[in-house]
């Protein structure tokens, strides 16, 4: 950092991204893209659009891109706002309800949260999960903060029942809870539909898991259309642009193609079980998930150990140096073969370890 | 806005775009767009992408195209920053330097300078420009600020000498110096060569003009590391992926393309030289521009009435409803038969107005 950055960020800790490695193939299971290409519209809208289009800014208001997703979720255009992938918009949120009240989150959740809290100096409230590494929606009934949630979890893969997040929603009438569902196409159950009911209710998704554009950088958000004007207060005062020309078009085709995003989702939870027990038979701890990866550990196998060996057999996962969760490493589902060959390697790496 | 926002917000006045119509086809000179398509090879990579790719996540660090960009000014890759647009460039600048220390910049500039600072609780001191619309530099000398100039300055095309730059440089050594060129590359002279010498200077300039790529959102940044890893701090405290995996691709081949580059900046300014001599000839004043636009104004035809006129003939400018500029309008250089067709347009408003 330089000499001249305000002091307040002196203590900021950005966010450290999974490796995106350039250099060389791995089977990439470390941060939970998706194995599948996009739906075909998109790979023939990408190769017929007139790069022309490009020298014009895109629509501010991403109109033809809200009126697609307001189409699928079944609510009104003026419920739905359009980001950068959803770190925008979960960052829009966290500044423009952040200022002088509290936000409460679990200890083992996306890491960004506590960041985000960090950037726009938010006083925080961290809550451990359970035992069982689960949420109890009791440890949120207090108002007076702003709630963000994960469901799923990020990390964990496990869920919170639409009537504990509601639970939540009437603890807090003045405040704002915030769902996080980036990983709600898997198996979870989504809030969207609590939306009209509660007007303190922000429900968050992506585009970049279960809709394969990752690399397009496409979320959103889901709210009564008074949540939804104060994210376009901070949108149209950031980059009133924030979402390109090309993403627009693209994640319109990909959430027309509701066969397609059905498919490929039954493929990730068909081999997110298929995974998770053959793990299981390996001796391994999974959590059961309802997201596209597995929190999983293996008694006498260190979680950075066999992340390392994982990675030195052309395999990334994930493992996060932090309490509670040091002894796992989190796998995104793949292909079925991809996860044929992860299991492969990690019967070998136990063979070499010992256990 | 909502109950929920934050009472700081309560007052934010967001940035209102240049309007971008979606239903009807004008000759659109409104918001300073190239009326050009991006270079051939951006045309051939777009055609020829694998949509495969969109399903994984961009590089966070954007290496290729830091690494062509800094090719192109002939600075280390350790200098370059890249955003989703310049805007978003800007908007991590005021938020890195801005707390605790006003920001100095003129009254009749690019309009998101205040936005920001709004947004991100920053001082300002606005400084009238001279009665010549000039920017004096001996009014931003003052040190214990920071200072944001666009050279060219955006809405006049007006631009300050490079001495006069660096005389403010140097009268703020422990202030930040943004420099905003959008518009330089039509005539105007980059303060790039003096990052070396000055570890207070921040460049700021974008694709969406000069390069064609308003609609892919791509800005960038140079400066000396210290505050290229500022930047960076507060980008992977904000959104890690902000530059999506299409926009860094098709950005980096539109870079490499000079010669395609160098021939679309010579026809804008002959066409602007053409046409500012038209306007003239019509009897208006044309301030003196190194843009790609025009802010001219005539005696007999306010600058409202003239927008009106222009746009009911399918021609869109920018009129601004501000102090000082009120009787301008501001026209981009389009193609050349589009400034004919405006000229012709404009012939036929002062007849019909009587003027």
């Amino acid at each position: 950092m330089s000499r001249f950055l305000s002091a307040a960020f002196a203590g900021l800790k950005p966010y450290v991204p999974g490796e995106q490695p350039q250099d060389q193939q791995y089977i990439k299971l470390n941060t939970n893209e998706s194995p599948y290409p996009p739906a075909p519209e998109v790979a023939r809208l990408l190769s017929s659009t007139d790069a022309a289009v490009l020298r014009l800014y895109s629509d501010p208001e991403s109109r033809e891109l809200c009126r697609e997703i307001a189409d699928f979720y079944g609510v009104g255009v003026e419920n739905v706002f359009v980001g950068n992938g959803s770190d925008e918009v979960l960052a829009f949120a966290f500044q423009a309800y952040g200022k002088g009240k509290p936000m409460a989150f679990p200890d083992i959740t996306y890491g960004f949260y506590k960041v985000f809290a960090g950037l726009y100096d938010i006083k925080t409230r961290i809550v451990p999960l359970d035992d069982e590494f689960s949420i109890r929606a009791s440890d949120y009934l207090q108002p007076g903060e702003n709630v963000v949630i994960a469901n799923p979890n990020a990390i964990t893969g496990k869920k919170l029942p639409l009537a504990e997040v509601e639970r939540i929603l009437q603890a807090h009438p003045d405040d704002v809870v915030i769902v996080d569902e980036a990983y709600v196409d898997f198996g979870g159950v989504s809030a969207a539909a609590l939306i009209g009911s509660y007007d303190n209710l922000l429900v968050v998704q992506t585009f970049s898991k279960s809709r394969q554009l990752a690399g397009a950088r496409v979320g959103l958000a889901l709210a009564q259309p008074g949540l939804i004007a104060d994210l376009n207060t901070i949108k149209f005062s950031f980059n009133p642009y924030n979402v390109n020309r090309l993403s627009c078009m693209l994640a319109a085709a990909a959430i027309r193609d509701r066969d397609y995003f059905a498919e490929c989702c039954a493929k990730i939870i068909a081999d997110r079980a298929y995974t998770a027990q053959a793990l299981q038979e390996l001796g391994f701890e999974v959590l059961p998930s309802t997201a596209n990866f597995l929190l999983a550990r293996r008694e006498g196998l260190a979680g950075e150990r066999y992340y390392q060996a994982l990675k030195e057999r052309g395999i990334l996962v994930r493992w996060f140096d932090e309490e509670r969760i040091r002894d796992f490493v989190r796998i995104t589902i793949g292909t079925h073969n991809e996860m044929l060959t992860m299991l492969d390697a990690t019967r070998e790496i136990l063979q070499a370890e010992g256990v």
